[in-house]
């Protein structure tokens, strides 16, 4: 993995809360003073970013000793400690709020999968994310949606081939998009359509879709296009996705369930952290 | 304002999406082909984050026209169109996500704020928002704040002095931390000490405290405290705020109410975009 | 298309070229006077990189006009004028070696590549390129490759998975890692493993691979080799591939041959620029 | 030295190849795991770049302990290992493309300006190269061509004057223009102007240039060039030059002969890396 | 304190000394051969910078000691030794007139704020410096004022509200000003205005302005002024300071003196650099 | 040009200033309204740096109009005004301090050249700069300088070659490190030796140097040392030059006179800028 990204959104987020100086810290806290910090849960949670909060300390001071207690992907409950740093006292309060904000992002991206997941039970039907992430936080989030459990749908425009209903609207129909994409994209590449009826599915089929998306279906149309199907191609659904009705596809027997809350809209969950001085007992 | 922290965001969020290509715009779209792209609120919603997604498309091609049809602040049913965009078919197919990622959050965080806006009516307290953003996000989260009708706290750790718990835990109390802010901070600064007991409150303002934060605390405290300052200091109450719990905070008599879910747990709304051929009636 | 990546080359390009001032044309030229510069071709070549030599000029100075004469693709002789700019003097002096340093690399690849395409004929086979490009210039030389008339392979690591003989050696054979890789790679993305015996072949297809690689076998293994996939999967040879030798592997029945040397070893092509004053005849 | 453009464009290389992250090793290759690399050559060379290729995987991962087997400008046969890696399998993995590739171009440049200089045996003719260097390789490529035992001309347009054909064509004649460069140019700093012809040489001559270039001439106008000059100026041929070519060019007398084609034109030679896992024997 | 700013500077600043390599060391030096280099005053001055010029080494060469003598604040004597460093000879001798660069202009703002600092003696009134810095260096030369003894007015236009004469003239007056930066500003800080004359006194007075700063006034003007406000706001002066003009200002009770001067005139102080080979005595 | 280094400077010195916001602008003037700006002279001076005072009000808004009334290189007497802008007035407000920071320095470094140059009045002696200039700004007080009417050195350590005491020091004499540079440096570049006595004079014309520098030497031994040298090398003087000690240096025979303190010690020259609202007379 390159961590460009991610080290340019840790550096962004520093930038911005720190600007020229953590004026408040700098007044009170001698720069030769250290401590130890303390990171927990204040409510049950999985967790994930660990390694990004041990990061945005680690840019701040490299004196910074990380200690994590749990890993990324457990669950743990209220109260648990999950991460213990040692180090200057000053890089421990100017970081923690940046390094909290990352941990409770990216913890309940976790979190919210991880009940999805649970849902689904041993199904064999695979829940995936979308492209519907936080912008600068692809990476992140889609990490944060394997920690919890489920798997990454394409990371963005260029790892896949997806012919959506604007796609269609402008390229002359299904079948002529299906051929230009297939004769242009690299051989490693399937081919996905997005449809929303069954006439749609049958199209989607004679011009040999390795996927088909079923956006935004009711459930007896959702069966019966997966009737139609029957194991032709891969069926993704999506749209309307929510907790509750996830068994309900699974159980009509489509191949993935692709939810874009996972991301856009699983609230941050609640950790915290506690600073001692050195000296203190 | 300088743009650069949002121009980076924009280009971060491009590059992460689009990587080294739209494979499927680029496969089935010619170049030069043009069209209309339309993006509609798909619930009611306060707007937020036009200009952003305006430079979205811009950044990929300069000749896309961007039409706001609606402006950032306004609240609008479902169905409303907010923007009309009319340029490169590929530009419009390209952008579409990334603007609308855009745009669901921002508008998401100005709805919220603007319904608690709205819970406190007339009263004379001061909604505002907290550090608790999304990395990488602090200036536009903090816009969206604004644009639903509250007010910001401090920018970051750069241009108010806020005293902690944590702070005063390893500064050797109130008066000390008070006292060495007050000596080495500029002149054109107030400083801010977070509270979590009446006992608190005594030495916060014996210290001189310009501004008290009264931290997580129920409500007979909260007005036990606001008596007890009685206008020597401004009053500001944090944690534990919720849309319902507003009126009675502020009619508790504090000065200014600080809430993170403003920014860290509101929900995204929905919005999306439809491209039309321009050959197209 | 994000042009990041090449504007970004653009720019080094001409940091490394100009640093802190081009000594000669700043002494010798006013900055007021303006001229005309002609691009040509000093032998056959097939034209790639038309639009990056007008991008570096107009980073120097966006009065420069450039107007192509001949577009990327075309075939043309020696003599034959391929753009006309017309601006300062100073940026047409500066930017020359640049920009024909640029037209003289891709022109090349595309000559060559051209060659290759040509050589094939109408055959089914499709010529593709591989990895192994000029560090910085991947999306360039892949472009180039395919104004040549080829097709690209996969972009970098991150858009196909392509199981290698060092991954195969490390990670406990061909079924493993195939297996491996399926259940956890998007389903978007195909499988494709590199073999180099006949035995390898049949774990290939034994552990459901959808491409496979034959990987510097002589004609006759490739011949057995296409003849037990039989249409299972696809079929890619890669390894001592010449202008010569083409027609015989595609004769073989491989679906693909991928090329290293269109990329690394492509000699540039020779094309320079005449300046004249504005007021020459 | 100043090691930016070249950590630049070893980040350029790595994010254009692996992007937002290398499929096939991340889901073979447990992060745990760790092996031995060997870099070797598979044809006759001269080494070259090794410094950038230990830069590659330490861009990657720390931990990677790279050990040159051999040095920069050692001529190596077939066979030959040129270094030896230890780390995690998934860095040597995810690096070895974009470090051979790397590799493959030095050292071929290298290879190539070791015979042209091994042709001039010892004569006191001094080989050079040119700005014809790849966009964004300037600097490295610059190296290879001292490690094949060549010099080399001027950086770029900054450290040195050099009135070249088109400038003369616009300035008013190269009496006009090396007047005009001795007055403004750095005492630090040699004027050099190229001629086309013999009274171009006369020109240059009485203008004072301290170094003539004779551009594209045939033998016996260079030998006619070096007699008239007689040592009242450094003698600089270019253009055409040839491997065979070169010994004649010397024993004309001439002072530097410069090369494009030591930089744009070689090769790659053949370089592959085998790796085994750390429990192999 | 986030060291962005200052990284990138003193990367620009190698950057433009170096850029493609100090030719002359790297001819004379061999790579392997180490030495020591003592940076020492040549006159009277208060040291600032000394980690600074430890950057600079540190950024060529990671193998650099760099062990100071005295520490920033010291005010040291002609000949004094500031720090000495030990590594290789290339490093030492590229970045000596970097290093000498940053230290000879910090410690001449040191060196000028101490003079102003002692000259007011131990009288109440806090010297400040303004934001007429030199672009690039606000970070920099600010903490070579807080060095010199004085203390920082704001750092830019992000962390007070300062309306100067230009923002009066076009917002209708200073009540008006005064009354729109209090409802919009943050509730951490203060609000300051610029006045000319004692109307204007009056008026900012009554506006409620928090700090009034009496531009370019003579001393009975400033007396009366300090009269007036009789501690209803802080008074800060500034306009024509000279060292001998600062007691007369404290006297007239002002609260504040700012100073320009401070930073965008102080002369640079001169240092230097001996280097001596290992092996020498 | 490249003008890269200047655009950075100019971004590096509007985000220090500016950060997320201009507070008091943004709060006191409506973004709709538009003014003139005139910049004008306090006091005598040279101009220079009205294209980066242009530049930096471009960056923040591109509406503003940037006319400059006089020209770089202007000797403009006090109350003079030298530009004039017109745009939106938070542009102009927000710009003021970062524009005229950079023209007063600018203007001071060309004001204290000129006044240099005009010591030296028709004599043939050169008067040239150093390195001796503020980290970042090398590109922009060269610039400065040949504005002022005076010739720059070379730029860094890369486009010239000078042999200085401690390379001396380290390189086992003058002797040695002269053959050296001259065998490897370009043929364009000629070589400078920094010599401290007669002896070294004598030593340097031995070597070949064929620039010499006399550092710190008291004019008797200028003169000598001019009489020694007797032309067969070009000679520069170096350190403790003042400008009354200019016409003394000159008229003892030496071809160029380098000056530290052009740029290191220039104090900066008055410029203000005087902001008025569009709908005023």
């Amino acid at each position: 993995m390159t961590a460009d990204p991610v080290t340019s959104l840790i550096d962004a987020a520093l930038a911005e809360d720190i600007g020229p100086g953590d004026i408040t810290t700098d007044l009170l806290i001698p720069a030769v003073e250290t401590g130890v910090g303390t990171i927990f849960a204040k409510e049950e949670l999985v967790v994930a970013g660990l390694d990004v909060a041990r990061r945005v300390f680690a840019r701040l001071d490299s004196r910074v000793r990380f200690d994590p207690a749990r890993a990324d992907g457990d669950a743990v409950a209220a109260g648990t400690s999950v991460a213990v740093l040692r180090g200057p006292l000053r890089a421990l309060l100017t970081g923690e709020r940046t390094a909290l904000n990352f941990l409770q992002r990216l913890s309940g991206i976790a979190t919210r999968t991880r009940a999805y997941v649970s849902a689904l039970g041993d199904r064999r039907t695979v829940l995936v994310d979308t492209r519907k992430t936080t912008p600068g936080w692809r990476y992140l989030e889609k990490y944060a949606v394997r920690v919890g459990g489920a798997k990454n749908h394409r990371m963005g425009l260029f790892d896949g081939v997806l012919i959506k209903d604007n796609h269609i609207a402008v390229s002359g129909g299904i079948q002529a998009a299906v051929q230009r994409a297939r004769s242009g994209a690299s051989h490693l590449l399937r081919i996905e359509v997005e449809v929303e009826s069954l006439p749609e599915v049958d199209e989607a089929l004679a011009a040999g879709a390795d996927v088909i998306m079923l956006d935004n279906m009711d459930l007896p149309t959702i069966r019966a296009a997966v009737a139609r199907i029957a194991g032709r191609a891969t069926v993704e659904v999506s749209g309307g996705v929510t907790e509750e009705g996830l068994t309900a596809l699974a159980d009509a027997g489509v191949d993935l369930i692709s939810s874009g809350a996972l991301t856009h809209s699983a609230r941050s969950v609640d950790l915290s952290m506690r600073i001692t001085h050195d000296s203190d007992p």
